[in-house]
C-alpha cells in the first residue's frame, strides 16, 4: 500500500503534462485524501488550483486538511473567495485552527472573511486557548443529547445533526451544559427498546479533561483508558468540546519527537527535517552545544590540577576516553530508561529511594562485570599483545576500582536528576545523555585521580 | 481526573479490611475498568477473587483485561472454571491472545479449556502469526456485511450481532471472502433511503495491512489515514481480521519505548521500569556497556601512540574531554534528528546525498561559532583568569580548528549511520548517541594530535 501513492503519482505528472483532466479526475476521486495530498506536494504551485478544482467538494476539503502548510498557503492565494468559502464550509473547526494558525496574517484574514458567523466565532474562541492544551486541540462540534430523550429521538437526532460533527460515534449527554454521561452509538443501536430513556442507559464514569490540561496528558488519558474522544470541560465543568483519537495520535507522535530532541540536546523544533534549513538546525543545536562545551571548562580544569601527576604516569591518559565513555554510556541508560518511566506516568517523585536503591544494585552487578573484564582486557590487550610496559598491574587495578565507581555514581546521577527535575517542574528529557554526561565526566576523573594519587607510587 | 483513582483506592482498602462488601460494589460499579485495574494492583492476591466476585460480569472482564499479568495469572488460578468460562465468553479475541501470550503452560491450558470452541480456534490461529506483525495484534471479530443489502438490512444486522464485535463502526463489505469495501455507521445512519444498497454508499478506496505486517507500520499507517480500524489481509486478499486504535495507540507507545532503549544502548524490555529486578536491567544494559568499552580500545591506543606529544605539551590533555564530549553531542544531535526522521518516514536512503549536504553546512555554522566560542573561553578563562602560561595562541588554534572540523566529521557520521544502517536492514536506532560517541571520539582525537603535530612546534 505504501508505494501505492508513489507509482500514482508519476502517472498523474504525466496525465497532467498532457492536459488529460478528466482522466485525472478519474483516478483521484478512488484515492485517499492523505495520499492525494502526497500527490500534491509534488505538483507545480501554479497548477494546484487546477487539480484541486477537479476533486468533488467534500474530497477537495478532506485533502487540504491533509496538505503541508506551505501548499495550503499557495491554493489558498490561487483560488477564489467562493472557492474558499466552499472549503471552509467543509471544514471541522479544529482542523480549520490548525490552519489558521500556520498562515500569515492577511492569509487568516481571508479564510476568517469566508467561514460562517458560528465557524468563525468557534475558531477565535479555540485560538485564545494556551498552545499545547486541551481547548487548543478541541472542537466544538459533538452530538449533544439530553437525559430525558428516548433511544429512538436520539438516533433521529444523530440522523438530523451527524453530518457536520467529526465523530458521532460517542454523544455526550448535556443537562443545562452540564456534563452528565456518555452515550455510544453501539449502545444506541444494540439498546433492546426504542423508548427507553437516554439517562437509563448513559454511562456515568466520566472521564474529562478541561481546556488547560495539557494536551500530552489529554493523549495518555485517551490511550489509557481507550477512548474515541474526551470530553473538555471548562471551569465550572460545563462541556466546551471534544478532543478525537486522531489527534490524539498526532499528539504522541509530536511528543515523542520533542522528547527526543531534548534528549539530544536539541531545542524542540516545529518543522520536518526536509523543511527545515541549514540556519534552522543550527539555532535549535547550537544553545546546548555551547553551554555543554562551557561546562567542559570543569574537566579540563580537573585535569590541569593533576597535571603533574598525569605527567609522571602518561599511561594513565589512555583510559581517559574509555572511563569518560563507560560512565556517560551507563548514566544515560539510567536517566533515559527513568524519563521513558515519568511520561509514561509510571513514575512518580516518591519513588526515588525505591529507583535509587534499584539502580545501585543494577549499578554493582554492571560495575563489577565491567571491571573485570576491563582487567582481562587490559592484561591480554595492552600488556601481552601491545607490550606496553607503562602499564602495570596496579595501573590496571586503579582503572578497573574507577570504572566500577564511575558506574555507581553515573547511575545514580543518571536515575535521579530526571526525578528530580519533575519535581522542580522542569521537563526531565533535559535530564538525558549530554547533560549527564558532562557531569559524570567530572565526577569520573574525580574518582580517577583520587584513585591514583592513593594507589600509584610516586603520585603523592 | 488523575488523582480520583488514588484517593478512591484508600477508600476501599479501608472498606475491604472492614469486609463492607455491598458498599465496595456500589463504587466500584461507577468507576472504569482502568481505575479498577489500577486499585486491584494494591490488594493482596489472596483478596482478588473476592474482590473481582462483586463486579458485574461485564466490567470484570472489562477490568481484568486491563490488569497487570501477573495479577490476572494470580486471579485466575484463585477463581473457579465456571467463572474463568464468565470471563472468557465476555473477552474479545485479541484481549483473550494478549493474555494467553503472558500465561504460564498449565494456565493457558485452564484458559483455553473454558474458551468456546470457536474462540479456541481464533486464538491458536492468532498465535501462530510472527510476534509483532499485525496478524499477531487483530482481532477476528468484526462487522461483516454483503455488498447486496440494504442500508436497513445492515442496520439490524449490526443491532443483532454488533454486542459481540469489538467495534462496529467500520463495517466490512465482503464479496466471497474478498474485502470490496468498507461502510462506517456514520454514512449507514445517514443514508437518505433505508432501501440503499451497500455497494452504492460504501466507500472503495481500501487501505490494508496483510497479517505479516509490521505492527510498527500498522500503527503509522493508522495514525496516517485517521483510522479506527483497519482491515488485516491474507497473502490472497481474503479479510482475515481488524486492528483497531486502541491496540494501534498501545503500538506506538511500546515502539518508542523501545526506540528510546534501543538508542541508549540497552536491549528493550516489555517490563515496566518497577516491574524489572536489578538483575534484569543489568542483563538488557551490559551488552552495548561492554561492546562499548572494549572498542575504546582504539581511542587508548591513538593517545598512547601520541603519548611523547601529549608529555612534552601536558596543556594539550585538559582539551581532550571538551573536544570528545562536543563532537560527541554534535553527531548525537544529528543522528537522534536522523532515526526520528526515518521512523516518521520522512526520510528515505535516496535522500542521503541532501541530507550529508544539509548537514554539512550546519555543522559548518555550529563549527564556527563554537570554535569563536572556545577560543574566547581559553583567552580569557584558562590564560586571563586561571592564569595558564602553558595555554599558548597556538594551543589555543589548535584547540579551535580541531574543534571546528570534529563537529563536521561528528554530523557527517552523526546523520550517514543511522541511513545506512536502515538501508542494510538493521533497527537505525542503533546508530544512535553510545555508538556515534564512541567513533567520534576516536575520529576528534586523530583531528587533535593531527593538527597539534603539524602547528605546534617541537611536537614533530
Amino acid at each position: 500500500m505504501a508505494d501505492h501513492s508513489v507509482t500514482v503519482e508519476n502517472t498523474l505528472q504525466v496525465l497532467l503534462s498532457e492536459k488529460k483532466y478528466t482522466t485525472i479526475r478519474d483516478i483521484m476521486v478512488t484515492m485517499n485524501p492523505a495520499d492525494i495530498a502526497a500527490v500534491f506536494s509534488g505538483v507545480e504551485t501554479e497548477k494546484l488550483p487546477l487539480l484541486f478544482r477537479l476533486l468533488p467538494k467534500e474530497l477537495a476539503a478532506e485533502s487540504f486538511v491533509e496538505m503541508e502548510s506551505d501548499q495550503q498557503e499557495a491554493l489558498i492565494r490561487g483560488i477564489s473567495d467562493s472557492e474558499l468559502r466552499q472549503v471552509m464550509d467543509e471544514l471541522y473547526v479544529d482542523d480549520a485552527v490548525d490552519i489558521v494558525e500556520e498562515m500569515p496574517a492577511n492569509v487568516v484574514q481571508r479564510i476568517l472573511a469566508q467561514s460562517d458567523p458560528e465557524m468563525r466565532k468557534e475558531i477565535n474562541e479555540i485560538l485564545q486557548y494556551p498552545e499545547n492544551s486541551a481547548g487548543s486541540v478541541m472542537t466544538t462540534e459533538y452530538v449533544k443529547l439530553s437525559p430525558n430523550m428516548t433511544v429512538g429521538d436520539a438516533i433521529l437526532r444523530i440522523r438530523r445533526t451527524g453530518v457536520d460533527k467529526e465523530t458521532i460515534y460517542t454523544c455526550y449527554v448535556l443537562d443545562n451544559r452540564l456534563l452528565v454521561g456518555t452515550v455510544s452509538v453501539k449502545s444506541l443501536l444494540l439498546a433492546p427498546n426504542d423508548l427507553q430513556t437516554i439517562d437509563s442507559i448513559m454511562d456515568t464514569s466520566l472521564i474529562t479533561v478541561t481546556t488547560h490540561t495539557d494536551q500530552e496528558e489529554v493523549a495518555q488519558m485517551m490511550s489509557k483508558y481507550n477512548l474515541l474522544a474526551i470530553p473538555v470541560v471548562d471551569g465550572d465543568n460545563r462541556m466546551v468540546g471534544i478532543v478525537t483519537f486522531d489527534d490524539a495520535m498526532d499528539v504522541m507522535e509530536d511528543e515523542v519527537t520533542e522528547d527526543m530532541e531534548i534528549m539530544a540536546g536539541m531545542t524542540p523544533s516545529d518543522k520536518t527535517y526536509l523543511k527545515s534549513s541549514p540556519v534552522d538546525l543550527f539555532k535549535h543545536r547550537i544553545p546546548w552545544l555551547a553551554l555543554l562545551m562551557v561546562s567542559a571548562t570543569f574537566t579540563g580544569l580537573i585535569i590541569t590540577s593533576f597535571e603533574e601527576a598525569l605527567a609522571a604516569q602518561v599511561a594513565l591518559t589512555a583510559f581517559i576516553p574509555m572511563l569518560m565513555d563507560t560512565g556517560g554510556n551507563s548514566g544515560s541508560q539510567s536517566s533515559v530508561t527513568v524519563i521513558r518511566a515519568i511520561s509514561l506516568n509510571e513514575l512518580d517523585f516518591s519513588d526515588l529511594p525505591k529507583v535509587i536503591w534499584k539502580e545501585i544494585r543494577t549499578a554493582a552487578l554492571c560495575g563489577i562485570c565491567l571491571a573485570v573484564l576491563c582487567f582481562c582486557k587490559i592484561m591480554l590487550v595492552d600488556r601481552l599483545l601491545l607490550q606496553n610496559e607503562d602499564i602495570t598491574v596496579l595501573v590496571a587495578a586503579v582503572v578497573c576500582l574507577t570504572m566500577a565507581i564511575t558506574i555507581i555514581c553515573a547511575k545514580i546521577v543518571g536515575c535521579s536528576l530526571p526525578m528530580l527535575a519533575k519535581k522542580l517542574g522542569f521537563d526531565p528529557a533535559v535530564m538525558a545523555s549530554p547533560f549527564i554526561t558532562t557531569i559524570v565526566d567530572a565526577l569520573s576523573l574525580l574518582v580517577y585521580f583520587g584513585i591514583a594519587c592513593a594507589l600509584l607510587p610516586g603520585l603523592r
